[in-house]
């Protein structure tokens, strides 16, 4: 091969990596990028006043928005080609975003994206100071491993996936057992919530290595709730969404974790908690089972209307009882949102139901509200009698 | 609560999954929905004779089109806000795509995401039939686990992540010993590839359950080229692209695999694979460091004008002690691709030096040869001598 030769077969390979680049560009930098960015872009960028600047490159496009959360906001042309935006001071912490292109809602090319809204978004960190170490990863400590595990669920006749957090040290600590807490994400969104928005698995290494959890097992799977329901769906039917999943977790997913981890399978040492519909689910599954979990926590729970008289044929109405079984019953949420957590509290309150209550200052119905609640809950969770 | 304000908050948490919810018909069903659909999506539809069928809704939008590989397929508006599609026969197995709207190449909202051309890309699968089970997980037979480890390298002061394959019984085999292969992804991908489109651990698991493959740990890292090279770079400096790999590689990855696994840590029982410009990085790795590793593997490797007198100091112009040395040297490739192999196996016969071809029938530089270069390329490794 001539010199010219090999530069086109090389360049045949590299249009693999060319065609596509997204816009990066280092001019006009406001701030610093945002660690959800694709390796090679620079923006969206997010300044030390929490605003974010994003970029898109579309000459022939007529209109683009970016949607976080539920504001939109225009782009505008700041050239003939390119269109930007700078937004108000954001709320700090994780958000999911879209761009909006001539009326078709799409992702931003230079995210990363992260399955939410039954379907796959841009992700946007607005950083914390030294307040967020605690979802950082952290040099001199152990680390725990993620582990994925695909396994066929005779219950519903399909292979699913669960992500499988062990702590540090578990190949090396022989027959030693450890307990386990099943942590479910919200509506729309999967199995890979907790691991990549939720960065659960440095939360969890840094409080292990500061002595203040329990080295444990944590189990993440997709809870059924990541196809988006009819919005014309009625309350009762509401309460169906997801129930596919209870099955399933008695039948294949704890016997699954059993066998194939060194657990300690028995009630004192399962715990289970979920955020927002995830929080719905660990209710209707820890309270009918009471023989298999001492431990809740609902992170923002979407748990509306309890009746603990009539709900779950009655459990809750001896509270004594109740109280005696439940190690932990955590009830956390952020002082912005308003997900039924004080009519929760109210009905619990005045039925004799113990509970510890946690309220994140200044979030919202948001990851940042999740990464501190489990921050608090795995400290309560499996400790000695 | 009353039932209406039950409803209204049940449809605030509710409207998280609703407000982006992609096109989901089951009307005018084409064939059967790709693997790779968002759980929700039932196209793009893939029909018996490999044709596959897209559908976005976009009112306001002036064009669309779906480009697969290097195919550009312009969508035509089915009626006033749902633009269709249906491609031509294409090749089997997996095929990263974009939809481009008015101009913006982005990513088909229905379809999962993954890394490929330095950024997230929509992919698709035209189904084979029995000759794919190979790659499709098995019931009855023992599964391995994929490990995500992040730790820090302290040759390049960066937080990275490798991807660990342990294999079916390594938590229960107490102080048994494994093999490591080393495998990397392509140009413009990063660690998740050969985990999700190359399937990896389905091939390895349906190998080694046969008892073809010997168990053995993989790992796969990002090999840093997961980010575009520019346009007009010039052969020299192509030839550098991904070479601060190397570095890490032999400081950080090796030596973190050998003290977190159980592996034999001699060239006996180390081997490096790699797809494309990751087979270009194995060469470049296993060449100079015979004394680390006994095999490699180059699928569809991007090696050009390989000069065994003069390239990697002379090293491979000793073809009798390089032989030796080299316990198995696999070339593989498709028939539809031109990535050099041709002059460089003209340059090994030349020299005498011994390798195992492997051409993939009616395949090009996709992942369906990548897949076929894995089965045929884990029996020959690790085999006693």
């Amino acid at each position: 091969m001539k010199p010219k030769q090999i530069l086109n077969a090389a360049s045949a390979i590299l249009s693999l990596a060319l065609v596509f680049s997204p816009l990066a560009t280092h001019a006009q930098a406001q701030g610093t990028r945002s660690i959800w960015n694709i390796p090679s872009a620079q923006y969206p960028m997010v300044d030390d006043q929490g605003r974010a600047t994003f970029k898109l490159t579309a000459p022939n496009a007529h209109s683009v928005q970016v949607t976080i959360h539920k504001t939109t906001y225009e782009m505008t042309r700041a050239t003939d080609s390119v269109w930007t935006l700078t937004t108000p001071a954001l709320p700090k912490g994780f958000h999911y975003y879209f761009m909006t292109i001539d009326g078709v809602k799409t992702i931003d090319p230079n995210s990363q994206t992260f399955f939410a809204y039954s379907r796959e978004a841009g992700g946007l960190e607005i950083p914390e100071g030294s307040e967020g170490d605690y979802y950082r990863p952290q040099r001199g400590i152990a680390h725990g491993q993620l582990r994925t595990i695909e396994y066929y669920a005779t219950s519903s006749g399909t292979w699913r996936t669960a992500i499988v957090y062990t702590p540090a040290g578990y190949d090396q600590s022989g027959n030693h057992r450890y307990p386990v807490l099943y942590l479910q994400h919200g509506m729309g969104e999967d199995h890979t919530g907790w691991t990549r928005q939720g960065m659960m698995q440095h939360i969890i290494d840094n409080l292990t290595a500061a002595g203040t959890a329990t080295p444990m097992i944590v189990v993440m799977e997709s809870g059924d709730i990541n196809v988006p329901k009819k919005e014309k769906e009625h309350f009762v039917e509401i309460t169906k969404y997801g129930t596919s999943f209870y099955r399933t977790f008695i039948a294949d997913l704890v016997p699954m974790i059993d066998s194939t981890f060194r657990t300690i399978p028995d009630r004192d040492h399962r715990a289970m908690a979920g955020l927002s519909w995830g929080g719905h689910q660990a209710l209707d599954i820890v309270v009918p089972h009471l023989d298999m979990f001492a431990y809740i926590g609902l992170f923002s729970g979407a748990v509306y209307g309890l009746d603990v008289h009539k709900n779950y044929g009655g459990i809750m109405s001896d509270a004594k009882t109740f109280n005696s079984k439940l190690r932990c019953f955590f009830i956390g949420y952020g002082t912005d949102e308003n997900v039924g957590q004080t009519k929760l509290r109210k009905e619990l309150d005045d039925n004799g139901i113990h509970y510890t209550p946690f309220i994140s200052q200044g979030t919202a119905h948001e990851w940042l509200t999740w990464r501190r609640c489990l921050k608090e809950f795995l400290p309560l969770i499996f400790k000695s009698k």
